[in-house]
């Protein structure tokens, strides 16, 4: 096996272990019993379940930049609302994706106490409100959004309603497609020009 | 010591030992050395640590219940911004909240796979979108709020709002009066008769 092969098949495995034992239970063991190789091999790449999963956040951050790089649409308004179902929805129908989230959300859970975790998390923000913003200042400019937008304020508000979506369906299984419904509207009637206004 | 006085001690003990050990590694141990009494005593009045976390988050619905009814204000929009303060900021400064937040965080990636935390979870989230719905109602039939006011699909979002403030206020320390402002913002512009047009 490549290195790049080992990569990516410890990567998927630590992904189906999170997803099976969660953040706070899972082990090193559970990880090798999801790949091809010994839990000795593991800690030959990984001083610890730690390093391992700051190594793997540190790749699900480098997927969800791509993933964000490639949101398309031919206005700035298709854009945003096709960045919202990147992040909103599984880009793998196959994956255990609301198990996934809540390892998430024990993560996010961990921001006070870890400082590599944090950095991550923080890292992943503002990759995300950047490419908010860089939707929005499109659309100011091609008069589809309203001039007197406030381009900052507004991603930081996005991010922070995709953030209690995505804790209220882990939480309390509130249907991500129903936060998706309400955003839209949002858009439309705070961001779009003369949107709401009658 | 009376039954409530018991009640009380055990309920400030297991706040302070979240505080301090987060969700998943506190103890009934750690609890206990919170408390006045002993890691038997507290075993004595529930059979385990879930027990125990279970009726501790009971205890604090009923509080947060007591704090939306008490929220006060002169028109409709102040008692909505009152509810806000209500739920995004501690009721006693002496409180390490962020601690506490931390725990609460913990608690609902705990949701999947605990039944009687994910009742507690969704028990919580029905109260808050109940509140705040009354609220909007009052403002509509005042004429403060827009007459064509979603009322439901509004108190849904504010409620995603809540939870987005803080989740992120735990993971990436956003604070949580920045939040706030643009809740205020939102509801000026989304809510308020005639907001946001010109």
């Amino acid at each position: 096996m490549s290195t790049e092969e080992t990569a990516s098949d410890i990567t998927a495995g630590t992904y189906r272990a999170l997803c099976k034992h969660g953040y706070a239970e899972v082990t090193m063991e559970d990880i090798a019993a999801e790949t091809d190789r010994s839990k000795s091999a593991l800690h030959y790449h990984y001083d610890s379940k730690h390093d391992l999963l700051v190594s793997f956040f540190d790749g699900l951050l480098e997927q969800f930049t791509d993933r964000l790089d490639a949101v398309e649409g031919e206005t700035a308004h298709d854009r945003l609302l096709d960045l919202i179902d990147t992040i909103l929805f599984p880009p793998d129908d196959a994956h255990p994706d609301r198990q996934f989230q809540t390892a998430v959300l024990e993560l996010k859970a961990q921001g006070p106490y870890d400082e590599a975790f944090r950095r991550h998390l923080q890292d992943h923000d503002r990759t995300l409100r950047t490419h908010v913003e860089e939707h929005l200042a499109d659309g100011v400019e091609s008069g589809e959004f309203r001039e007197d937008l406030d381009i900052e304020a507004s991603a930081d508000f996005l991010v922070t309603v995709f953030n209690g979506a995505q804790t209220r369906s882990v939480a309390v299984g509130r249907p991500i497609e129903e936060s998706r419904e309400t955003l839209a509207a949002h858009i439309d009637s705070m961001i779009v020009a003369d949107g709401g206004c009658e």
